[in-house]
Order: C-alpha cells, then sequence, then structure tokens
C-alpha cells in the first residue's frame, strides 16, 4: 500500500463540513472564515532525518527545505503564507548548535517571506531528527487555483527545470510564491500544484481531479543541467529525460491555461521573470493518464515513468 | 538543556508581525485575522511511540490521546476547535489494520466535538509511529483567557483529580472544552492553561507570564484515586500527594479567579458540572515561585516537586 493508498483510505470517512471549500487531495486545506474577499489556506508538511535529508547537509539548508516546502504548498494555490508553527522532533542527545542552525535556515526564510513563526513544540523522537511545518496563509477567493479545473485543450506549463534536485537543489530550491500570485493576478489559470513527487507522477493528480486525459512533448520538457550531467558521467544514472519526469523535489509550478492564453502568457513571463524558465510541455486531453509523445510516436507514461523501448 | 531553555533560546529571535496576539509561551497562538468578533487560535502537539504511548495501547486510544491533546490547549484559552491536520508519520513496515484504529481514534473524537479533520499527510519515520496534529479554532476576542493575567490575591482552581495518568487516564481523557467555555462566559477567569506536565510545574507558567507567586494548600490538592492506590500498594511509588503535583498528563484546567468570585463559582459548577471536581487548591501571592503549606508551615516547591523533610 503506498502513501496515496493508505490516505485515500484512511480519509474516506473523515469528519467535514461546510466551511471546508477544499480538504483532502489539494495541496492546501482551504478553508471559509467568515471574511468577504479571502479564504484560509492551511498545510503541514514534514521532513524526517535520512528520508529527507541526511546530517551531512548544513543545518540551516535543512531548516530553509523544511519551511520551504510548505510555503511551495501555498505557492501551489497563489496564496501569501503568513504564520507557521514549528514541531521539533529530536534525539535526547542533540547538538544545540546544530538545531539552531536549523533554526537560523528557517528564520531566514521565514523574515524573507514575511512569515510569522508563533511558536511549536519541541519532543523526543529517540532515533532521528524530524521537523514539521504547520502553515497558514491567505488566498483571495478570486484567485484561488486548484487542482480541479484543467479543461480539455488547456496548455501544460513548469517552471524551471526538473530532475536532479537531489544533488543539492532540494536544500536550497526557492518556493515559487511571488510567480504563483503573479500567475493567479494576470492570467486564468484553470489548475496549479506543486511539484513533488515528479512531472510523471503529479500531473495525475490535476488530471484525476479535474477528469481529464494529458499529451506531453518529450522534447519540450525541460530537463536540468544535472540531470543530463549526471547521465553522462554515471552509467548507472537514469536517462535525462526519465530523471526530469521522475526523480521528484522539484518544487516548481505545473500549471495548466486555455491555449488561447499560451502565447500572451509565455511572453509577460519572460519580460516579469526574465531569470526562470517557463515551458509548455504539452497539452490537456479528453483521455485519461499521461502519453509521452516522441520521436517514435505516442506511449503511455505511468508513475515510475515511460516503458523503454528494446 | 531542558525543553524549556531551548525554546527559549530557539524562539528568541522568531520573525513576528501585528496579527500575533499572543504567541510563544501560551497555549495555542491566538491571531488577528480581520473579524470583528473572533481571533484565531493555532496550535500543533505531537505523540510518539515510546514516548507518550505504547503499542500495547489500543490504536484507538493512541488516535484519541492525540486529537484530545490539542484540543486540550484550545480548551486552555476557553476556546472552540475548528479544523485539524494530521501528520502520520509510520516505518515503511506498518500494520494498516493498527493504522486505521489510529485514525478511528482521531475520527470519533474529531467528530463528537465537530472538528473537521482536512488533510495532513504521511511520512516515513523508519523506527517508529509519530502522530502529530495542526489545530485551528477560534475564541471570542473578550472571553479569550491567557495564562498571563493572575492577580495577587486569585484564588487558583483545577478540575479533576491530579496524579497516576499514566495508569490509563492519559489515553482516554476528555479534553475540557465545554467546561473552559463556561467558565469565560460566566465569570472573570484571570488566568487559564491546561495541565501537561504537573501542577508543580505548570504553575509556574502562569506566575512567570503574570509576574506573580502562589501558595497552594496541600490538603485542597485534588489526589486521584490512582495515585492513592499505587502508594499503597507499591513500596516504590511517588507519595500521593507528589504523584499529584509532578505526575502530568492530567489534561485538567488550572485557572485563577478574583478570590471575590470563589464561592460563587463554585456553587454555580457543581450546578453546571455535578460529576466534575473542583477544587481551590490556593492563593496567587506577590511573590515569586510557588510554596507549598501543610501542617508543618509553608515550604517552597519545585518543579520535581517538593523537599521531602528528614
Amino acid at each position: 500500500m503506498n502513501e496515496f493508498d493508505l490516505i485515500a483510505r484512511l480519509t474516506g470517512a473523515l469528519p467535514t463540513d461546510a466551511s471546508v471549500v477544499a480538504g483532502v487531495g489539494d495541496d492546501c486545506a482551504v478553508l471559509e472564515v467568515g471574511l468577504p474577499d479571502r479564504w484560509l489556506l492551511f498545510k503541514t508538511d514534514a521532513v524526517v532525518e535520512g528520508v529527507h535529508f541526511t546530517l551531512s547537509a548544513n543545518p540551516e539548508q535543512i531548516g530553509h527545505k523544511a519551511l520551504a516546502r510548505a510555503l511551495s504548498d501555498i505557492a501551489a494555490m497563489a496564496g501569501t503564507p503568513t504564520h507557521a508553527l514549528i514541531t521539533l522532533a529530536l534525539p535526547e542527545k542533540f547538538d544545540v548548535a546544530f538545531v539552531e542552525g536549523i533554526y537560523r535556515g528557517m528564520n531566514s526564510l521565514a523574515a524573507r517571506r514575511s512569515v510569522s513563526i508563533v511558536g511549536g513544540e519541541t519532543t523526543t523522537n529517540p532515533d532521528r531528527i524530524l521537523l514539521s511545518i504547520a502553515l497558514l496563509g491567505w488566498v483571495a477567493k478570486d484567485k484561488c487555483v486548484r487542482r480541479v479545473g484543467a479543461k480539455v485543450g488547456d496548455a501544460i506549463f513548469v517552471t524551471g527545470e526538473l530532475g536532479g534536485s537531489l544533488a543539492g537543489k532540494h536544500l536550497e530550491f526557492e518556493p515559487r510564491l511571488d510567480e504563483a500570485r503573479w500567475l493567479a493576478r494576470n492570467f486564468s489559470i484553470h489548475s496549479m500544484m506543486d511539484l513533488s513527487d515528479g512531472l510523471a507522477g503529479d500531473l495525475r493528480h490535476i488530471l484525476k481531479a479535474s477528469g481529464v486525459g494529458a499529451d506531453l512533448l518529450a522534447t519540450a520538457i525541460p530537463i536540468s543541467h544535472t540531470a543530463k550531467l549526471s547521465a553522462r558521467e554515471k552509467s548507472a544514472a537514469k536517462p535525462p529525460l526519465l530523471a526530469a519526469l521522475t526523480d521528484g523535489e522539484d518544487f516548481e509550478l505545473l500549471f495548466t491555461v486555455a491555449s488561447a492564453d499560451a502565447v500572451l502568457l509565455l511572453d509577460a513571463w519572460k519580460k516579469e521573470f526574465p531569470k526562470l524558465k517557463l515551458s509548455c510541455v504539452g497539452k490537456i486531453t479528453s483521455g485519461t493518464g499521461v502519453t509521452l509523445r516522441d520521436h517514435r510516436g505516442p506511449r503511455p507514461l505511468n508513475v515510475q515513468g515511460y516503458t523503454h523501448f528494446a
């Protein structure tokens, strides 16, 4: 049973109520709290030593990553983060300087993004460090972008470059908060999420929520320099395209807009964010699942990537 | 370095802003969100296998405890809980039925208290189960009770009976949500918190926040039947009074009111909550720290309890 199956099984019968605009299955919970113009966003995200980071990382990077992951989920809905609580679970013997470094990394990012850290707790996790962030934010009701909403014919975009994040980017990435808000302010974004598990898998969440399929164009996928380099230098490495589709931890934005808006959006993006690549990687179809097209034609893409031709 | 020292050190330089009514150092963060009558309450609490529960507990109790602890913090401010996110960190091999039992315990309590579970995540914690709850709630601005506010001469009250919680109560306790709201609605409660680490230690948080001291009357401390029984049956057990002062995990309310209100409050309480004991255990003084008085006179009480006379 994988994570998604387990969550589906556990959350099938959860108590809910009318204040819940979006709950399980979106990047954040979206809550109606009685304000005319805004919804409250609510999100938690945890990183675990040996799973999401190792002690060879510098502690500032660990703190940065923990908060940045949660911020990326607020970005995915075009929201603005405001308040965080930190849960820090530590072995009984810990290095105070290391823990202070983790906090420095979090505080620095929080200050830069105007997020108030309003408390939290330390508790004991005897075998390893676990760091969980609970985050609040706001989103304008008419600018909130969800996973549901992709329409047949939509152009599919991704920001940045994909693959090879574990070589370093996963500890240093900047959540795409400004970019997501700019998109929602200036265009009718039909659906959006952040890429955490790889394009091949994550795109399925938008497709499932929206009841559509997708065609991806292999040559349009923006492959990171790291993924290309790794494929050249290590014989055991994934082919670069496969790395870009499945490596995960990209924390870029994945979104869809009407194809009529696509060129205008690309032009405006280049002026607004000249340093950050934006790529149209395919289109939404009336099918199911994801198809990958290259010079040899279309083939089905699953969560683990494509099947190699013999 | 203990938990309180570490939190103080880590949170000394946290970024904050004008929307934060109360942050680090209260039972919940209290946030101004632009509603005329209400503040938002925000809290996280984690329980860890081998620290807060063992696998010999039934899974429903573990789920109940995890959520009840967070609810108890909302109760401590006379608030009403509304929405929760669940972080479930699990070893890679886990018993699905056990995890479903944990969720059943949480869902049952959430439904009974009208709390919507709006999502969360599962992640890997290779060595043990860790369960963290992020909780939102509301409190009327004119009814919010904090740790700060105790005044010299106040009567100090505790609900229920103290000590011996680890024998079973810690897995089954009911957060005092109704009782706390009733108190705030009907009386001017000067300060309040929930008892998680034991009266001897927890009372200090109110004293420190309020800049006052306290005299406790030993004979007035409500000692649980379990603590008395344990002291009788096990030669190594704590004396019952010491257990009531230091065992922790009581999850009862500790609050102070003007002494002029004390008798009226006790009478009204008996009518409203005839099954739940309410005890006046002492008074707030202009001193510092906690003094315990018994038939042998006053003696200082520290976090670990009192010093035995030779």
